[in-house]
């Protein structure tokens, strides 16, 4: 067996939390790095509680890609992951590429556009592997609904609706918790609340089943919340390429939604509906023959979603499976390119290009309801 | 006991049967006369088949306006239902208004807002009685969501989603049925073909449940369907008048949808759901509350509801009893009038009113469309 | 057309309404005369309010028999439908059909497994139609589910799971009603309480379904609500003839449960699922294939789901129009006899031999009951 | 931070994996040391791949369980997780208590009553912690469900359903992989099939959640199955002490079911219903109020159920976590164990009395199972 990945962390709070699991749970990925908080006092406090070295506790990110980067091959970092707020994203990432280590990242990818479209040429030129933290579809269902888009078993894709309503900011503990409060904050949230920081799963939720790209959109923002200097609600009608049509909604005001993203794609000859909420099952509908309902687990599913199964049927998988399947694929390519090998093809994490569209989404978006709501064209990716 | 409302009808086909069945259900009402077709010869053999006396078929809805006043009181009909394609809505509404009958008529009431406007006129000199077939708000859980909405439980309403999609036109012997045909006939069924049809009833179950007009919108149109002369997919955003914002979406190309009109309505303190293929049940969620579960039937339900409940909790009630419940209100209403009483007041049915919105919102959608997608001001009604 | 029937009553309360319902929903039958109370003078106000004239409104069941069989062939029922408690359906029945009238009764037939033999015996040797009222059996879905058990899509069946919980005695209001008052009278409502009443559905649902009949079985009955004088609750495992293991339990006491009779059949190639609170779908399920949902209204099911299938998809049919169901077919019945034909082929209604066994079901679970829940043979039936 | 705590596996194949998982979820467990297989050879390739020491991949149980008393303090495991055929529980068991470690173990736990009452009295002589993985306790729905029965909520607990069908003896493939061979052989698995495998589940789960104890059951048992030799369907009756009614079925034949173990606690006032498809939530039902749902995750499910919830709500849980909790609160009796400390109050995981009631229950099914099906007291645990 090979020895363990070993993975750094920059950054901290719930997510963290996650990002560990998930990189835990299969037994092939091992903590060992981070510079876990803003103050040093704070980093060392939770590198201590995760039982790391003190040696590869940092203090800060640049400190942490310096040293990191002196270590001897076996002993540093295989991959960083970034699990800042979202204005850090870039300038972490830089310093790890430029460092070279390979960089996991949570997001929206930047805080903005321009540093998307350079951030992928920093990619490009180091060679490294860059996940983008898209973790939705890392469900072995949506999975599946790719592939049955792919085999044509819907037809030609005609409508996409794809939602993603939560209720948490109506929530006044939620909302107001200091973890929470830099989401509110243009200068590290970006240009948007609600569609970054859920919109933006959305988008690639839709890409990634149906294939299609957004061609043109129309979008509304609204600030409900008391106090929002970012909108808290985005309802978007979209025009894919190829005459598709798409209707986009998120939220952070529907009382009482939970985390509720779901799609449904509508073909000439079927259609398909999943829900995050429930994300062992897919559901096939047809114009004239009787609905059926795929189970994650069973022999009949494809081979892609047997591939990020580790439960028999009828055992339910959940959220930390579907984030540990993104660890999965990508630790497969950065472990090729750890050990001077080419990535193997089929490695199926979102990128750093899924990123870029992710942040040209937003900035559409934006510029969309800054416009009234103008018909906009998606800017050039 | 009083003797039964007489009800005469213009036009045929299923939805015909439908509206038979509905007003037959209770007992209160009782089919006398008709003028079943376009062609009198077919109009006759249906009124055999219904066992109608002879006298009462009529060979087409001018001369059954006209006969059927010259008949005593106390046998011609109380009222008169309107089932005919879209453009006839308008004339033999007109004409049976104008010979002192009361009219229920099938939605969307006219062909145009012209029409519906004009309508509104005649309908208010004659001091008849006139229902529009919404029949969808005539589900006691709906009358029940309107009731929680306006007992403040939600607290302000924020965000509106509803949704109709079907799939029936994808299924050619479905859609290419004779009875069907005029729909696709922009000379009979007006400007729109998806948004009339199954759009108005989104409207009203919309305002109907929080009571929330339609400040402008934005819409877009598509025509899928090989052949189809007007757009099978529509799909909205809306400003309501308060700041509340909606999206509304119906489509007749949703693979393997059968009937899904649903709503949710998302308010400062709680947000409720209802689908139409589960009339029977109420859900309501919360920020921080377990969610509840309102079941038909039920003690706790209110007064409004159980007023239009026939059955035991338990016992499904459908389609039928909903629409049934739009007849037993129109009834209290047209056997007020025909005694001469003034309508009582809380009778609770859609009037000609909710027509004429329903004609200013499909106008107001084209002119949208047809202008690219552009916010549009709701026309004056 | 054919001349509606004529249909007279004897009881009322709710159940009666329910009849009427049923009875009117197609527009095929009329009623026309009854004994709607153990008083004289509540049947008359009962008559009044229904509209019918006075001289068909009867004292008691006797008289109304006498009365109507003197009437000319055209004026006199067709039909009696028999809504009394329990003690009252066999000398009810034995006067209607001594006097020449085809009988609609409810379940269970009789007070007792005599009577339900006797009964037998006095339909046959009458020639008059018997339907038992075993209303669950007249949905659509539960037809298409007999269907697919016909059509060997199960497979050998090896196991039925049936269920009928409510809950309504744990409610004093409900539970204490007047009108309920007979059914925990042992002298009234028969040897078992929750058996008679919703256990004979029950029985009758998995006998209709998959053709089996019990062999033997074993009872645990028991009285939990205070005052109960007859069983609230019970359980019972089954063995059919050829093999199949069986659970059938049902109640009156499971706290919030409203009418949720379902059941589960099991066969070596695939299993399927039906609930009455959800009527429009069939569940069916494989051991390596994805799940199935079989949706009333649809093309794709059976003729004879369609036969009794009224409204198109996605229309919510529900409680009246399976119980309409078995009026129509009874009806089909009964004009054939009444016109003095033989009865047509496939007549589908539970009939005098289905109400037999339900007798013989309840006898030989109260046997083993009272014998500590002995396995206990079928009486013969 | 604390250390790690070692564990030591004896036993392989999917369940050993699934352990692993579970163990490792939280990075508070460390897999160092085991005995995988039955020949040393296979265990030898299985250490490897997981990246153990070789000397620490041991070539039976025996040799572990010395070898390891052997080691430091510091080095050697903290306990040992069995995940071996049944037959091989107790003599592994007894093994390692023997040498002084602390033991979880997998269910049924014993192969028969004997093997259980002696085992308890050496894990009381012993001192050392002994879990029984009935895992699917752990879901935190489930202590929810258990919270609300301690508060009262129910009142007194009047019937329980509880049902575990799978279908997975009707799919060759799965049936009849070398794996699962020892489950059809009576001298591994013991006395029965279904019920030692899934039905001690149900069991647990139903006295876990109601607190309450059998008193008599009604067992019938069934091989369907070609070459079953031993049950794969058993139905029961089950009398609680205290009057409670009971009904368990489990079965391995029921098509197309996956691993559907649900339960309905009815009481007198209200119910409660957990499904393990569907974990995350919890349904509360009334006999005259709205229905509830809890779900994972929110601030008003107890601190119970918070306690071993890692994700905010919206974000599925599933089994790993569920068997994950049992392992924590396991681990937090061990860690106090090795330290020294008496063991601290509340953890929450089946012990040793839980596995002596299981084999009680499956011993006692058996005699009335053998005897006919006749009712039989539970035996003295």
């Amino acid at each position: 067996m090979n020895p363990k990945l070993k993975m750094g962390i920059v950054g901290g709070g719930g997510i963290g939390t996650v990002h560990q699991m998930a990189a835990r749970l299969d037994g092939k990925i091992e903590l060992v790095a981070g510079a876990f908080s803003s103050t040093a006092e704070r980093s060392k406090r939770s590198g201590e509680q995760l039982g790391l070295h003190p040696s590869r506790v940092h203090d800060d990110y640049r400190t942490m890609a310096a040293e990191e980067a002196e270590l001897p091959a076996d002993e540093r970092i295989d991959f960083v992951s970034i699990v800042t707020p979202n204005h850090l994203h870039f300038p972490v990432a830089k310093a790890f590429l430029g460092a070279g280590f390979n960089v996991v990242c949570d997001k929206p990818m930047t805080f903005d556009l321009a540093e998307a479209l350079e951030l992928r040429g920093l990619v490009k030129k180091s060679g490294k592997v860059f996940a983008s933290t898209y973790n939705y579809t890392g469900y072995p269902m949506v999975k599946e609904a790719r592939e049955i888009v792919r085999r044509g078993e819907l037809g030609k894709v005609l409508k996409v609706v794809t939602e993603y309503p939560q209720g948490w900011l109506l929530n006044p503990l939620e909302a107001k918790g200091q973890e929470q409060a830099w989401r509110n904050d243009p200068s590290k949230a970006g240009a948007t609340g609600c569609l970054s920081d859920i919109g933006t799963h959305v988008e690639h939720l839709a890409r990634y089943v149906t294939g299609l790209e957004i061609d043109e959109l129309c979008a509304d923002f609204t600030k409900f919340g008391a106090g929002q200097r970012l909108e808290d609600d985005a309802n978007l009608l979209v025009h894919n390429r190829g005459g598709t049509r798409g209707i986009i909604h998120c939220s952070k005001i529907s009382a009482g939604e939970e985390n509720r993203l779901n799609i449904r794609a509508y073909g000439t000859h079927a259609s398909l509906e999943w829900d995050q909420e429930h994300p062992n099952e897919l559901i096939l509908k047809y114009p004239d023959a009787s609905r059926r309902t795929l189970r994650r687990g069973n022999e009949y599913v494809s081979g892609t979603a047997k591939r990020v199964t580790r439960l028999v049927r009828g055992q339910p998988e959940g959220f930390i499976e579907a984030f540990a399947n993104l660890y999965l694929e990508a630790a497969r390519a950065i472990r090729a390119e750890t050990s001077g090998q080419s990535i193997p093809e089929g490695c199926d994490f979102p990128n750093v290009e899924d990123g870029v569209t992710g942040m040209a989404f937003v900035e559409t978006a934006v510029e969309s309801a800054t416009n009234g709501g103008a018909w906009t064209k998606m800017k050039g990716a």
